[in-house]
């Protein structure tokens, strides 16, 4: 069977391709679509999910990731990139100074649009906020967030997939996807 | 002429009916409208407004406002609201101890639709964060917000519209919107 992977980033579909190892034959779609303001990633997958089926017409599969911080009320939330561009690490070091609660989490949404509507997987992890960056695998927020010891900075990306948040949301849609054949 | 003021704020369809003083026959709309993620509220206004003629079908206006601070590259942005819900003034203040640059805006943009497309309107205010907050009128961020020695906070609701960016957006549009008559 064919599946899309909507993105911008080819990475993301390659890796969605290595998942299912040839039982799925996966296809890059490369589209602009719509991101409505919302902290929760599984409502912003959901709309591009279904702008991108009534373009492309075909099953595919589409996703957001946020970073939610406790003690800051889940900022920077679904607007991760928007805060990591502008205030960036530094800034939100600055906003977790003294903060006891370090807390945090990562997930991601991914989408799965066809003909009978829109589903979504979701990953989680659960980590905390270190108090500066280490490590210098990966991009965003990694160096600040830090799983049983390590940052996500400090974990070759070829082990980071097996542990992150995209990793488990692939693994959610892929049981469901490959038993629904 | 008639004009729905498209708003889940009731205050600011009176405050556009205040404006036309009887000149344009002002009405409230109520509609959950998308809003998409972007860092410029004319783009956000532009798309509410083209959700909400196709659901009103009447000329009408709606409003997106966003809060720039120039040290913080922009940062909150048209995020603001989610800002203060999540980080607050004091989130902002803190990002802001020992900058110099304190250079600040908020811009408004009015989003008018007609049968002809949409067109975008625009105010802004440009002014200072301060160190700390000062005043209790408004909401927001008028407390951290500083024009000529005095905050947003510190200012009369009554005579804040004279020298806001919401009511310098309504002047953009009232001038055009009167003379297109």
């Amino acid at each position: 069977m064919n599946l899309k992977v909507v993105t911008g980033n080819p990475d993301k579909a390659k890796e969605v391709e290595e998942f299912f190892n040839g039982k799925v034959r996966v296809g890059h779609v490369k589209l602009d679509l719509p991101e409505i303001k919302d902290n929760d990633v599984g409502n912003i997958a959901r709309v591009k999910a279904k702008a991108a089926y009534d373009a492309v017409k075909e099953p595919l599969i589409v996703d957001d990731t946020g970073f939610y911080i406790s003690s800051l009320n889940g900022f920077p939330g679904a607007y991760a990139a928007f805060v990591l561009d502008t205030i960036g690490m530094e800034g939100i070091l600055r906003l977790m100074e003294n903060q006891e609660n370090r807390c945090a989490y990562f997930e991601t949404a991914i989408a799965y649009a066809d003909e009978d509507g829109v589903l979504i997987f979701r990953g989680r992890v659960e980590g905390s906020i270190t108090t500066g960056p280490r490590g210098s695998e990966g991009f965003g927020y990694d160096p600040i967030f830090e799983v049983s010891g390590k940052t996500f900075a400090e974990i070759p990306l070829k082990d980071k997939s097996a542990v992150s948040h995209r990793g488990r949301a692939l693994e959610a849609f892929g049981e469901w996807y490959l038993k629904k054949q």
